[in-house]
């Protein structure tokens, strides 16, 4: 047994330690990967890779990163460390730069989760590391689907839901109005074409509230309100641009991943939504850590209720409600929430330019505008108006109804568009159209909303703008054999295919009887 | 609206719809990769990446594949899908096919994942289709994680434990020796240097018993069975060759990853490890499903326990004993538990060099074998002897003894290293060492497995087999300031640094005074 002398080896070692920085352009969306070649000799140590993780570090600068093995040389060389765009771009260097490279042990804060697993009950602490270790990306996507299932439905209490709130809330920015008046709306989603912000927003800042509105983009749905109000305008707006545009018009319809509020949600969402869980706890975290963080003061929730909505049951919408008055009061925000009919979807067109459409409609009184969105927005903006303390309560709808009415929401609007920044891009409905016919006489008793919002989503929506489904028939009405249902918009023909060969397998209509029609519940 | 003709487009969707599949030289550890240009025309139907799933299909062989989103044409162009080495090898055909690719739904089986999530037991057929999807791997590692969780410690009765473990049996092939009295022994893990299994077999097999020992390799340890066998011998046989060995031999000591036995359990196990998530329920089924598939008629668990092993405490032990117990008649094999001491690694060495070293010390009687491994492993054989029904109560330890001590054990440890093939590579201890001494006077009280196993890891053990760390000193030894408590032996400078800083951070070895040694909970 030879022992070297210990300086020699430390002298050696810090030059082993060091790799070139490369970057590989590979989006591996929102889950940092490092590449390194299996001849790698800092990668022997590492041992399998079910460890996993490495730590990159340079200029103090520290990021983990997941490690994937590359056995080709033309992607990384045995001295080089490839990082993917996302880890690439947070480390902040220049290609080329000597890094080094760590083991990395699990985040801390795994050890909490591991605890949630167990069933026990986290802590405000607990919660608060767990989120700002998400933030900082050091949980691999693994290791947020174990928080996700772990802290899921039924293992979550409302206190646990308040801290994970207030964890979310303080992994980002705050916007601060400095009113004490500041509206929000916010529908929990699963209903294609619900395109009412779009509308509501515009009546309610023509009436003069403030109501500053960040949208998400979608991510397994055919449209967020960003991606529709995309069609029309710029959503991607700086803080100080969206500032501005608020002080002077009291109102925006931006996307608000731009702005950095509540950043973990984002990553949270990314590995929720794929798995398709979706907890109340979670999401009651997730849209009130969003809007504390947009600065709302006011806020109306939606809950869509219908056989193929989120919320399946009167029952559970009426603890989704308790859970959000319980949460918002902690965090002193006032907040209402409505039930909505969730039968089936809002307005006619589902995708960007379909849905676009829609509101335009509604907006320019065009006799062609589907009601049920007219209806449901002047009841959304109705709710808003009265938490204006000079407007008596009950008139709200009234009063949005004249707004709408008389032009002044269109006008509001326009002034949006002109002051966030028309869109260049001149989107047009697909061309490729595919028609869903009735195959026999009877009336329309079930649209089914996840399939409706699958099709239009394999027809490209909400990338290629242009794409989705337009709907000819709602619940109740009756058709003939052959009359037009639905027709579906792809500009490319693979997507054409996949839609098309979905609808036929499923198209996502039930004809029936009359009296087979679900009963609504709602309660406004 | 242009309506284009129907036939014509299908056309063209159908050429539009294929890509050349190309190998990408990246390891991506058990989960399917696709990368597809960002330019590519089929991704753009994909929407965001958070769907991320597509199905690949090529001669009628289908796989499903997480997608990552390229931009640099270099590593694919926009004609092309890249795959990961695993996705590429499981499509099985040659680089510059056309393969066609679409839109790939979560598995089914999800939905139960998905009602395990809000707390609902799952019967036997959910198991079968969880645990098949997994096996054909239509699971992403996020998805898998979500089932561990959600079928984790609290949430999985004996029943579904019961359910789980045939499901996990039936995913891979079963081992049939024809013979009533097929022994095999499995120590739940968690101690480092616990080579017994190295001991046993050659002892039991010496007397005539039929013991085919299947093992596995470390995943997050510093060695597994097959690991340190490999110093001596080839470990890797395909199922005839171990088959013949076993018929002359009646026993062999081979890695069981090659022989395809429970495969769901290795895909599992490496989405489990690395989130340091350790379920009794997942446990017990794959231990049982592996041993009942590798044949075993006859079982013997060991369970140690200790402040840092896997088991903590005597009641964990014994709710442990009992589940085992109970699926292990429900699928009527003969199962025994002992309980052993995991307060502190077994013998000598950590690492496949060291451990292999203390093994043929035991072997060859060398007065310097460590006398714990010895004694450990000659209870554990006679155990096991005592399964044969001419072996009278309480004669096995005496029995084993005999064989060990008249060399026949190292005979047959001889013989079988002949018949699978002595190793050709001539492993040697690593020739970077770290001497880690006692800061002071006093009595080993503790020494922690975890830090020891991590240590050892770090400085390279199992992929250099020389590496690991030598103990010079156990619980209840007397030591002065400056004795020697441990050496840890590296090869490469790096892993070098990485485990002597590790060690300088936390040594792992408590000095105190004698009456803080904790005690022993040992049952034989």
């Amino acid at each position: 047994m030879i022992k070297k002398s210990k300086s020699a080896i430390k002298k050696s070692a810090t030059n082993n330690n060091t790799l070139l920085v490369r970057r590989l352009g590979i989006d591996t969306y929102r889950e940092y990967v490092a590449y390194l070649h299996r001849d790698c000799e800092l990668y022997r140590a590492e041992g399998f890779q079910a460890l996993s993780k490495v730590k990159i570090c340079v200029d103090g600068q520290r990021i983990l990163a997941v490690l994937n093995i590359v056995d080709d040389h033309s992607i990384v060389k045995p001295t080089d460390l490839g990082l993917s765009e996302e880890a690439f771009a947070k480390l902040g260097v220049e290609e080329g730069r000597l890094v080094s490279i760590e083991h990395a042990d699990a985040p801390l804060s795994m050890n909490a989760v591991r605890r949630k697993i167990e069933g026990e009950r986290l802590n405000q602490d607990d919660y608060s590391h767990i989120i700002s270790d998400i933030t900082e990306m050091r949980y691999s996507k693994t290791e947020i689907a174990a928080f996700l299932v772990a802290s899921g439905q039924t293992d979550m209490d409302r206190d646990e839901v308040y801290y994970l709130t207030c964890a979310m809330l303080d992994s980002g920015k705050t916007l601060d109005w400095n009113e004490s008046l500041v509206v929000d709306k916010h529908c929990i989603g699963g209903i294609p074409g619900n395109r009412t912000s779009m509308l509501v927003v515009p009546i309610v800042a023509a009436h003069g509230m403030l109501i500053p509105k960040t949208s998400s983009r979608a991510i397994t749905s055919p449209a967020g309100t960003a991606d529709t109000m995309e069609v029309l305008a710029n959503v991607e707006l700086d803080i100080e641009k969206l500032h501005d545009i608020v002080r002077k018009y009291r109102s925006c319809l931006v996307w608000g991943g731009k702005a950095r509020l509540s950043p973990a949600d984002d990553i949270l969402i990314a590995v929720e939504r794929p798995l398709g869980i979706d907890s109340i706890g979670q999401m009651v975290a997730s849209i009130l850590s969003k809007k504390l963080a947009a600065g709302a003061t006011h806020l109306l929730i939606d809950i869509p209720v219908g056989p193929t909505a989120k919320v399946r049951q009167m029952r559970q919408a009426q603890r989704l409600r308790k859970l959000f008055e319980f949460v918002a009061d902690q965090l002193n925000i006032h907040l209402e929430v409505v039930i909505t009919d969730g039968r089936q979807p809002v307005g006619s067109g589902i995708g960007p330019v379909l849905e676009c459409r829609d509101v335009m409609q509604v907006l320019q009184n065009d006799p062609n505008a589907p009601a049920d969105l007219r209806q449901k927005s002047l009841r959304l903006a109705g709710r808003l108006l009265e938490f204006d303390p000079d407007v008596r309560g009950g008139k709200g709808f009234a009063i949005a109804r004249d707004i709408l009415d008389s032009g002044r929401a269109l006008d509001m609007m326009n002034t949006l568009i002109k002051a966030q920044g028309a869109q260049t891009n001149q989107y047009e409905l697909g061309e490729l159209t595919h028609d869903v016919r009735s195959p026999e006489n009877g009336v329309v008793v079930n649209i089914d909303n996840l399939q409706m919002a699958h099709i239009a989503r394999f027809a490209g929506a909400p990338m290629d703008k242009g794409a989705g489904v337009d709907l000819f028939k709602k619940l109740g009405d009756k058709v003939k054999k052959g009359d037009l249902l639905y027709r579906i918009h792809a500009q490319f023909p693979a997507d054409y295919r996949f839609a098309g060969e979905l609808s036929e397998n499923n198209s996502g209509y039930l004809i029936g009887k009359e009296e087979e029609i679900p009963k609504a519940f709602v309660e406004f």
